[in-house]
């Protein structure tokens, strides 16, 4: 299989398919077009003419998004172990990603991701407080349900790839969250994964300016 | 079952939830909420905080999202018949679906669904132009793909109730179509759950002004 993604530092969706395939210790090689750089648009059409990444190529077949990249490796490559086991918890992991896919505008433009960024005392408008409540809701309700001490629904999950960009962002722009999930972001912060993606971000020298909120 | 939805004028993801379960004919009941009206958001909040429709009860079961409830209804009640059977093409119309998820935010902004909404000569920008030539493109590949004369992948499917709400735009804003993609539209507006459903858009009274464009 082959990945291609955008810059790590930036790519809060390629993060998400990348991370699913390495914690799952699948094999893959990645081709990384560093984004809005001369070409680069012409180069990820080329792959597929949605023109974003991530975009996995799996023999002749090419899948162009982060969620059914998941759907995708869950059915193909994990025989199911990408979601709980449990067609409740399923269906409640299922929901909390389709949200996380159309949703969370506020957060999402006011905080992009951004792996070199370090910021203390960032300043939260009301709208991206309501969307950080709305995830520690969700995030708590996982964590309850599923009676995980780990990830989000007991075993690592497509929902902890799907949600690991929001866990950097926390961390980057210094949101202070509740004990528990910070516990919970700690956990993920910790995976060889994340910290492999992370020092990756760090090698990186291309700037974004409108990602440098 | 039980469906919470908005306005059948307005809610382009209630749709594509309510036109998947009448479109396999499964036995739901539907509760409308008037969207932005007084004690509107604190009722649907009732059913689960993330606070948008569609929502999907099942017994004590919440599905909260119709991406979600599109994986949610094909595994647990159509047994795999909500996708295309060939592994391939359901690969694809999982991308589609998370394409448009996600996406296509000229085209939902200028175009907002409005089923009562009939207009000729509706202005265009560049923008929204390059959003249905991508629809445009990813249609014409699923027909091809798929050898279908009927729906996206053969079958009507959760990519045919996805994509629901832009035939409505695309016909209710007047959008001139190539005759082969004319005639998928035609064909989806044609089924008698879609004509059900702007039947009752129809008698309603409620105007979301915002939604007028």
């Amino acid at each position: 299989m082959q990945l291609i993604i955008g810059n790590h530092n930036y790519s809060s969706w390629s993060l998400r398919a990348w991370l699913l395939l390495r914690q799952f210790d699948l094999g893959f090689d990645t081709l990384r077009i560093a984004l809005f750089t001369p070409g680069s648009a012409k180069q990820i059409k080329s792959f597929n003419p949605a023109g974003k990444v991530p975009i996995l190529l799996d023999n002749d077949l090419t899948i162009w998004d982060s969620l059914a990249i998941g759907e995708y490796i869950n059915e193909q490559h994990l025989f199911g172990k990408g979601w709980p086991a449990d067609a409740r918890l399923r269906a409640h992991a299922r929901s909390s990603c389709a949200e996380m896919h159309s949703g969370f505008m506020a957060l999402r433009k006011a905080m992009p991701m951004n792996c070199r960024r370090h910021v203390d005392n960032f300043a939260i408008s009301v709208e991206v407080q309501q969307d950080i409540d709305r995830i520690n809701t969700l995030w708590s309700e996982a964590l309850s349900r599923s009676g995980s001490e780990q990830f989000l629904y007991g075993n690592f999950s497509i929902a902890d790839a799907c949600y690991a960009p929001v866990v950097f962002r926390l961390t980057g722009y210094g949101v202070k969250q509740p004990a528990q999930l910070q516990a919970y972001c700690d956990r993920i912060l910790a995976l060889p994964a994340c910290q492999e993606w992370l020092a990756l971000a760090q090698q990186e020298s291309e700037v974004i300016e409108e990602e440098e909120v």
